[in-house]
């Protein structure tokens, strides 16, 4: 796809400024600053990114407010975020749509109900009385457990498996190789040996849940693990048995949750994030990468460290350990001064 | 399946005390203290909950001990994690059992032998010469690699992969996405390139072991990498080339055990924890969540931190850095009360 | 395969020397020190282990100098690290090549181009437009996106999904369950929901690059992801979009390289590493297991610790902070001198 510039801002509703005599150029693509060339349009998202706008060959730049001084065409947009994702749907690859139907190979179960406009891709299986949604896309290899539901409008990306009675809202997103209703680590030690405690429960993902590739969202021993709407996960993520996640949250990559731990909505886990089992976050915790959580966190508090505490007072301490070969040093000198002091003191007496 | 609350405490071997006059109450399955109703069963696993039991609504509750004053059937076991297992088995989902015998689009290879009672699910290829023993069950999209053999009554989940020459005992679970036999992280730097030392080993996990999901166990350079019977592993774990662990470890999620460790029996690694290679863990050994191992460590010690030292030591370290910023104004106190004491002492002289 | 000791050096081009009446005996495989027996070849690459050698019952010893007094027949060789790859490569089990040829229950699109000498594992899905290079090898269970080219010589293990528009160049292995091109995690909060950015880009992947099991490497917002030829990835990592890797890097388990981060040639990542988005590090820098990189790094440092810091000022301060208790105890010790040094003062005046 390729449109003017001048096509463009009116599909993005953005105002054009500055060099307007290239509103012919035509677009093909969005591009970052450094490498964007006249077929291309680019956007400052960042004012520290000014001198390298200047210095682009971008046909045309996205911002917030026109840029006074700057020689190149701008298309000034309200929300310079969202013009980008637009722009960046108008010329995404095309790809091939999905088929509509049930590939050949595959193999669902006779009482599964499959919504019309679905596909179920080669090698999928689909398990007794379970159901997909309306135009959902159940990629090759994927594997859907009975009783299973997966809403309308879901994107199940290759070989994701999904066990048995777990329950996936509309417009919910899992990419390749995650899987989703595995048993969870629920041991005890019994007459010598670890007996593993049944998971008679499920998952339930709600509506636009995104989970990314290579994770594992553990089914409940009672109950169900779930994860609230509109919360997005990165790739190999660890989501333990019985958690409870809210709303609008963002989990990125390698984090584990453990076991019946409970998170607020809009919870922020920062990569490689840790949390030990049975506790809870409240809404609008921000947690920093590699931190590892131990204690509950109200509302809102923005954490750091192992074990994570307020993150102002987590840098105050950081900081602090990295003097930590002053503070010795001055440590072993005041022991000396003391050391003369005290020498001099016994003299006099 | 319903049973009244006498023919479950008959199942279980309980005794039945308290407000026994709800011995004739259906019971459905089990749910925890705070969400059961009057037809389900709850469990006082820890004393803590004594008020929660008291207020909820359950049908029945299982205890280690009666308790006196409360006002609720009480089942009173020798075990109640046992119990709870039992229950939990008795209430599980009905599930449809695995079918018996070969799908017609897996792909075994001739002189493949498959026990009696196995099922062999969709698209699943087994190689030259594997094994799978008797009521076996390798669900669909799972790979056998040549010459692997998988014991008798294991259960594979959807799209395992076990490469070449691998074995599998008894009883063994390994969940979706798993890979195990991978090529280990092992190469030389050699004019001017990265080369890969071969991988001529296998890998060895011994009977009733449990895998999580989208974990990965990497194959031997020499001999094989041992999991020792009945360790249980959870999700997306690494285990390294030629490891050795004995029986009954716990390893939680995210662990990485590196190339050629050694852990003994019962060690337990908690989640995120990771091992440098060529180490050795004592039987017994505890690592703390997160922690970094460096060292070997002897048998019983309980570790934590990196670089992972004894617990409580570790504890006291990271309770003085929380008071670094004391520490330190502290440190700056003195200076400036030693400078007074000098500046007089100096006046006197 | 078995060979005589006098054979065997003659292939890896080494010289007999010590106990060479032993050149006779059979060889048939390559051992470690502590477990060889007659039949096996082992190896000194560390002097650490010369005792070892000497009570090993190893047929013969490849070592890169001769041992003077060593009652074993040694195999001398300049490279013991290559001689060690040749001599497991001699011995490596030997497996069923790969058949020629695509599966009967593969799916390839009519207009992807499958080279010579290729072998398209059952289940394999091959999607529009895609191209396979001559002699590579796709195992069972995999997907190859629209418009994905693989190079020639490839070997990509069962079940790994490759999206579409992602570029792999020749020799590229990629093991069992990773996932190539998915989709990264950017996300942009606009009126009360997380707004998926589109990820317009691709994956490219240059000659003899090798992959682990169960690995992301994300897909790039615009242009491509990079993983530069030669580099080695081991399992369970993942890599964030628009992320540009060198060449010849060594990525260990577990690590997370966030999004959009630069990576020089020769850099080295130990386990559980983490970075922050955004950042680089030049060529040469080898970053310890379990740092936590937050800022650019410049080449051939050699960093550690969380945040990562130059690896021995870490490793001075984790010294320190070891001896925490111990410079709690001066502290207070210093207060307690002062406060009698300072009563003294006091009494004189």
């Amino acid at each position: 796809m390729e449109m003017t510039v001048a096509q463009l801002a009116e599909r993005i509703g953005a105002e054009t400024v500055g060099k307007t005599d290239g509103a012919n150029q035509l677009i093909g693509s969005v591009a970052p600053v450094d490498t964007a060339g006249p077929g291309e349009v680019t956007f400052l998202a960042n004012d520290k990114h000014r001198a390298a706008v200047e210095a682009c060959g971008a046909g045309a730049v996205i911002v917030a407010e026109r840029l006074e001084g700057l020689d190149k065409l701008q298309l000034v947009v309200k929300n310079v975020d969202l013009a980008l994702i637009e722009d960046l749907t108008l010329f995404a690859p095309k790809l091939k749509p999905a088929p509509e139907g049930i590939d050949a190979t595959a193999k669902v179960a006779e009482d599964a109900k499959i919504g019309p406009g679905v596909f179920v891709g080669p090698g999928v299986a689909i398990g007794d009385v379970a159901e997909i949604g309306e135009n959902s896309v159940i990629s090759g290899g994927c594997k859907i457990g009975e009783n299973s539901k997966v809403g309308a409008n879901c994107r199940l990306d290759s070989n994701v498996v999904v066990y048995h009675n777990c329950r996936l809202g509309d417009n919910v997103i899992i990419q390749a190789n995650s899987t989703i209703g595995a048993t969870g680590f629920g041991y005890s030690f019994i007459d010598g040996s670890h007996r593993l405690i049944p998971h008679n429960g499920g998952v339930v993902i709600e509506d636009f849940v995104e989970i990314g590739a290579n994770c594992c969202i553990d089914r409940a021993k009672f109950g169900n693990t779930v994860i609230g709407a509109g919360t997005k996960i990165d790739n190999l993520v660890q989501i333990g048995h019985n958690v409870r996640m809210g709303k609008c949250c963002l989990i990125a990559a390698l984090v584990g949750v453990s076991g019946s731990c409970k998170l607020g909505d809009g919870v922020v886990l920062g990569g490689q994030v840790g949390m030990v089992d049975n506790i809870e976050l409240g809404s609008g915790v921000m947690v920093a990468a590699k931190s590892g959580v131990i204690n509950d966190i109200e509302a809102d508090r923005k954490v750091a460290w192992t074990p994570a505490i307020d993150r102002r007072e987590a840098y105050r301490i950081i900081s602090l350990m990295m003097r930590l070969p002053e503070i010795a040093k001055q440590v072993k000198k005041l022991g000396k001064r003391m050391d003369s002091l005290e020498a001099a003191e016994d003299d006099k007496n």
